[in-house]
């Protein structure tokens, strides 16, 4: 169900209030959208909402792009308005736009908000003070509603297609771009309206890079780890898979550490309910891998939050205190990288039901030897 | 040609020494890409590189998760490496940063740092003067040199090839969002890396907002407007192309703006010359459109540059006396926006040559309508 824009509105006054800052400032991302119900580019052109802390008689007020109008209309914003064109600049309306709130002080997205907006600011009312509020800005995105989980599950479906599409068409001897593109073009056959990331697809020595980019000049051999990692973006929503498979045969240490994977995988579903902590998932997950021979592989914190974003909170990791409601989705997704040689990572994104957990991907893992 | 590394950065460290700062800080983006020849990831984890200016004896430094060392080695870096775990944060290393560079003054990317990595850079080093080189850093980029501009061209044509086979596919009743996904999987089957930005398909009343997204729920219909803004990317260049065409019919009207916007464009062409400064173009362009019975429809200004990024320096816009040097490229993309009517914009792609201006999409801009 869709809340009116006053009641998403005041959820961020509410964050304000909480942290006991005049007002809370919203940038076109997640969390704008969110909250306005419509997206925005953002480019170089500054455009933000401030909403006033709960109890404040201040009217929200917006800064905005003067070609934007046209689509701002479609929002239904009911504050103040302060539109600049490219010709003029936006200093004057940074200025009218604090003096109207009078603020003093500012809660922000940190992950989000830029540095040339943070001096407008700065500029405009030398002194405010600027605290970075992204953990509990984004923690309202935390648990989803029954349309969330609907989106993500059909960007999930597309992704799962995809990637059947895909392994279907490896053949040895292709090079990691040829299957990046075969990948990318399922994505949008499946029904993406964009991809969540620049897929990674990697393969031999490039599978033990997290973040490795698909080369152009590998050809993939008999033998080689493959590991695919990637994510149709639907209706705002963004999946997050990884499988890793083998071609033509796996090597028993191969084995040996997918084994080890899975069952850090599985753990993870095994420890999640309502209330687990952070910390917890991560610990539990992060100590299958620590328990076998390959600890010193471990390269990576157990996932991250998953619904607009791709990253977003909670973070899985130790140390991170924060429990799961019902209704967090985050990605389960252990792995071990020993750098030269290959990595295996398996993720799933995983949603907290009310009992345990339930894994929205729904991919095969077991160890997939690819004949092709 | 690709130049040498320690060529690459002694650029930014030039910058820096012009600028009277300590040293300039890059994350990743597109003059990170520039600088380092490998692109990373940015998420949540922060990820730097601050070359000390020309002079210094001071090594550079990067500051870097772990788990992107595996990827790091492939950049040939040879400064100091500090890394951090996502178990034990980032604060640490932050400190060891600031404390081996001695900062006391840094330029950044204002358009690209976030604030969290701004933060974490204030709480290593309180005092630290932190000022916005968006300008000076990015205009290193300006010039292309011949490898920019083959990887732009391809990008280009990848982009008109899609675009006309999305125009044969065009029916009445199809809705904005059919003929968006159209166009993606046309960029896709072309060749296209990635999308420059999530394409503009906007119809009717929708095509006077400049940065409409496409609707679901509008079937397109005869005498529509129909606006395209999108490009491909390859090899880490980014096309942006816009045409509108009008279905089955064109008004009166319509083919009198669409006059005027196409002469505009050409006057753009017309006073392009190195050497001529962004005011000078826009104010050519804009002012064709000021002459016309439709000056209250202007929203925007003339175009960007165009690049690595899709929206990057020079920006064509009267007040910008920034002279552009053979080499630069530009989009010329007049528009004239009636709200709650239609729009029109026509958006090439030009490059600055010794003697005048080039054109590198060649697809036609003549008003087109589509009988379909």
């Amino acid at each position: 169900m869709t809340l009116a824009l006053s009641t998403r509105l005041a959820d961020y006054a509410a964050v304000a209030a909480a942290l006991g800052v005049d007002a809370v400032a919203l940038v076109p991302g997640p969390n704008f959208t969110r909250a306005l119900g419509h997206s925005f580019m953002s480019h170089e052109r500054p455009f933000l909402v401030v909403i006033p802390a709960s109890g404040s008689t201040t009217a929200p007020a917006a800064l905005l792009p003067n070609l934007e109008l046209g689509s701002w209309t479609l929002v239904g914003f009911d504050g103040v308005t302060f539109d600049w064109r490219d010709q003029t600049g936006y200093d004057r309306e940074f200025a009218a736009l604090t003096a109207h709130l009078g603020l003093k002080s500012l809660a922000v997205e940190g992950q989000v908000m830029r540095v040339f907006v943070h001096h407008a600011l700065m500029r405009a009312q030398p002194g405010l003070r600027i605290i970075d509020a992204e953990r509990e800005i984004s923690a309202l995105r935390m648990v989803k509603t029954d349309d969330d989980i609907a989106a993500l599950q059909a960007a999930i479906e597309i992704s799962e297609r995809a990637l059947s599409r895909t392994l279907d068409q490896i053949r040895l001897g292709q090079s990691e771009k040829d299957i990046e593109r075969a990948l990318v073009q399922a994505l949008f056959a499946e029904g993406a309206d964009d991809l969540s990331f620049a897929p990674i697809v990697a393969a031999g020595d490039n599978s033990a890079r997290p973040h490795a980019s698909a080369r152009a000049d590998y050809a993939v051999q008999a033998g080689d780890a493959l590991l695919l990692d990637f994510g149709a973006r639907k209706d705002g929503f963004a999946a997050d898979i990884t499988r890793t498979v083998f071609l033509d045969h796996a090597s028993d240490e191969g084995r040996a550490v997918y084994d080890t994977v899975l069952r850090a995988n599985l753990k993870g579903f095994e420890v999640t309910r309502p209330g687990v902590t952070a910390h917890a998932i991560d610990d539990a997950v992060t100590g299958v891998l620590e328990a076998s021979p390959f600890a010193d592989r471990i390269r990576t914190k157990t996932g991250h939050g998953l619904g607009r974003d791709v990253h977003e909170a909670p973070y899985i990791m130790r140390g991170n205190p924060m429990p799961l409601p019902a209704g967090t989705v985050y990605t389960n997704e252990p792995g071990l990288y020993e750098i030269g040689k290959f990595g295996v990572r398996i993720e799933d994104d995983v949603l907290v039901t009310e009992t345990g957990a339930l894994s929205l991907t729904t991919f095969p893992k077991e160890l997939m030897v690819l004949k092709c």
